[in-house]
């Protein structure tokens, strides 16, 4: 085998084996295969496609290029979910401690934010002394004795994807569903869990702007997972507006602890219920959705899930009187009102541009290794549909900067567009993907 | 600007800017682009094409990417060939001599071959003690004295050409029309001639198999050609078969040889009278291609251009008494005749694979570094459409070795079809093509 032939065949439209694709994956993550001819390779992929025989044989591949995660010695069925990052997605802090509430185990791997997305990591060190590098025995050790561990995600769980998105990220090879969807579920599989629940995420915030193609995206992952052996399901979300109040770290984790004091946002509820009860499903919990959400709820009721959420954070080193108190976690010195800039209807939110408002606040990265400030951020009071005057904020910015502050704000107000005439309010869930 | 967005750009089928193509072209020279980002470009462009613009810009940042050659110290209009490479063809080694003659000055930098093509400095190195490295006063000194010098490429015309051939030739991304023009010409225009005209090949041993794509390539680089200032035209003639009698070094020299003295194949004099036709018309020599052919025809009948040849060997350091006495040529030690497989008519010929038996004999390169052996080769004694019989040889090898001899016989016997009904002739010119 050879990779000239590989390009060639891939080039001319041609189908490439199973045997060739774990070749190549191979090939590359061991350094034979030179950037360059992997580089011409992932064009051709973008021009040509792949089908879904070669996308789950890529995905395998990818998932067993390094260690996988070995979950067997955790009891009973592990679930997992994954979101293709938004703004202001706070879902994990919340469903997290829900679900280990149930006796759920949930062994969860997260990712740091990148660009205008923020990250669970980032957002679970805002609280005091919290650890998220975990060795594999506390890992394991914590989600066997409290059900819940969150790590960030170590070196070599499917490097090939590591080295693989790298490169695309700077050839223009990103955007393609078969590539896409090979990254994600490959870290996934790798992961280990039992049962998969994918937040895919469409709107003006998301990667997919368009929902046909979040669906199209959603539905190749959940045929992925469950030819890898693992019930898979996803549910498209709208991500036309941030979800939830709150964006920013230590902003987003009160909101979550909000969330499992029996308060929070109408929205925000709904994609934490679906998502949930899909994965109680998937651990055989509850016979129905309407069960599983009655069983979630009683965990927010009991207050069982907010300890849960202490408990989990003192399991990691973190001071659990924060969940119980967050009037603790350290504020912005400055809070600033942020008024719409004409009367009327919240329109549309460019999602993406209220992600970058709070990077440049300070809460986000704009390089890989840049710090982060976990106080900033924006706490949104409209949504989409609401009426808005000029006379009342319909935001206020959390910051540390004067300059910084001035030009939030500006970006801020210009991020949405009012329309005089009343809008229709969208729903949050836009489509439930299962496996046919 | 910066790649990413340029491949990008060409990803979504955009039109690159000349500020943009000229940047790409140098910086990738200079080193500062990466392979993997020029791979994925060039992949794109494989999918999405240039418009005619694009690949002028293209070709013109390519030509002045490193030393031009300076000619302008040669009295006259200088006159350049370029063939997109075939198996037998030795028209350089009669043009230039003729040209000469007519006291047209041809200063030509010439390849070495590769792969199943002949290239004419191997070619002229078969002739005793003869030097292609001249330095720069040489080649230009030879050129005003005697009218003729022929050089080995020096290595720093056209260097973006060279890297970036390098990349698409292990990225499949050399078949492409846009880079294969620019490739070519940028060479041609670096190479400071006038005049040139373009030998394009068209069937089973060129490059473009068919005649559709061979004429769509000749009329982007005629235009490429006007557009850079240059008188171009381009003939397409006929490789579906050998050109000429002698396939191999020192026996193409010897057919060379044969032409100048008056003798040589029907088929191999129209392509020879046909591009010098039209080199002789743009230098302004001739007012018609007849008159052109006329003044070209009694170069040969005057023995003026046999003269010419043995003038500029011995300008060369090479043996000019080899040009007169032609039987002084090393011969190779076997002299083996070949026979059809059957009675009939010779149909095709699959003449890449010719190209392959003189390799195998040891007369081409199968790396790089590989040293020719200069006296093996092929001789057909048959053209297409001729009658065969396994009674009588339709061609003889050159050859050192039996082992090589009897794969070869073997080769060449399957290299050709024979039918049983009389198969018609086809014209080796096969069009035309100048700037309208």
């Amino acid at each position: 085998m050879n990779m000239y032939e590989l390009i060639l065949k891939k080039r001319e439209g041609e189908r490439l084996t199973k045997e060739e694709i774990y070749w190549l994956v191979n090939g590359y993550t061991r350094g034979d295969i030179p950037d360059y001819q992997m580089a011409a390779f992932f064009m051709a992929v973008y021009f040509r496609g792949m089908d879904q025989s070669e996308t789950v044989w890529l995905t395998l591949a990818m998932a067993e290029s390094g260690e996988k995660l070995d979950l067997s010695e955790i009891q009973g069925i592990k679930v997992d979910k994954h979101s293709t990052g938004g703004v202001g997605d706070k879902t994990s802090l919340i469903i997290g401690p829900m679900l280990a509430a149930l006796g759920i185990p949930v062994a969860k791997m997260s990712g740091r934010g990148l660009g205008h997305t923020g990250g669970t990591i980032d957002k679970l060190e805002s609280i005091e002394g919290f650890q998220t590098a975990l060795t594999r025995e506390q890992f394991i050790g914590n989600v066997n004795r409290i059900k819940l561990a969150i790590a960030g995600q170590t070196a070599n769980l499917a490097p090939a994807d590591k080295k693989m998105y790298a490169l695309r990220d700077v050839t223009a090879t990103v955007d393609q569903d078969a590539l896409i969807a090979a990254s994600i579920m490959s870290k996934k599989l790798a992961s280990g869990a039992d049962v998969i629940v994918l937040d895919v995420k469409t709107g003006s915030g998301a990667f997919m702007q368009t929902q046909e193609r979040a669906e199209q995206l959603a539905k190749l992952m959940v045929d992925i997972g469950w030819q890898a052996g693992k019930k898979t399901s996803a549910i498209l979300t709208d991500m036309n507006e941030p979800l939830g109040h709150m964006v920013g770290n230590a902003l987003e984790v009160q909101e979550a602890i909000e969330v499992l004091q029996g308060k929070g946002d109408e929205r925000l509820l709904e994609v934490v219920f679906a998502l949930a009860s899909y994965m109680v499903l998937g651990a055989g919990r509850a016979e129905t959705l309407e069960e599983a959400e009655q069983i979630l709820k009683e965990t927010i009721e009991t207050h069982k899930a907010l300890d849960k959420f202490a408990e989990f954070v003192q399991a990691q080193q973190g001071n659990p009187d924060w969940i119980y108190h967050p009037e603790r976690f350290p504020k912005a010195r400055l809070k600033i009102p942020v008024y719409p800039t004409g009367n009327g209807y919240l329109k549309s939110c460019d999602t993406r541009e209220v992600g970058m408002v709070s990077l440049i606040l300070g809460g986000g990265r704009k390089t890989k290794d840049a710090k982060i400030d976990s106080t900033v951020g924006i706490q949104l009071c409209k949504h989409l549909g609401d009426a808005v005057t000029t006379k009342e904020p319909f935001a206020y910015l959390y910051a540390n900067h004067e300059e910084q502050a001035k030009e939030a704000e500006k970006r801020l107000q210009n991020a949405y567009t009012i329309s005089e005439i009343p809008t229709e309010k969208q729903p949050v869930i836009k489509k439930i993907v299962v496996n046919e």
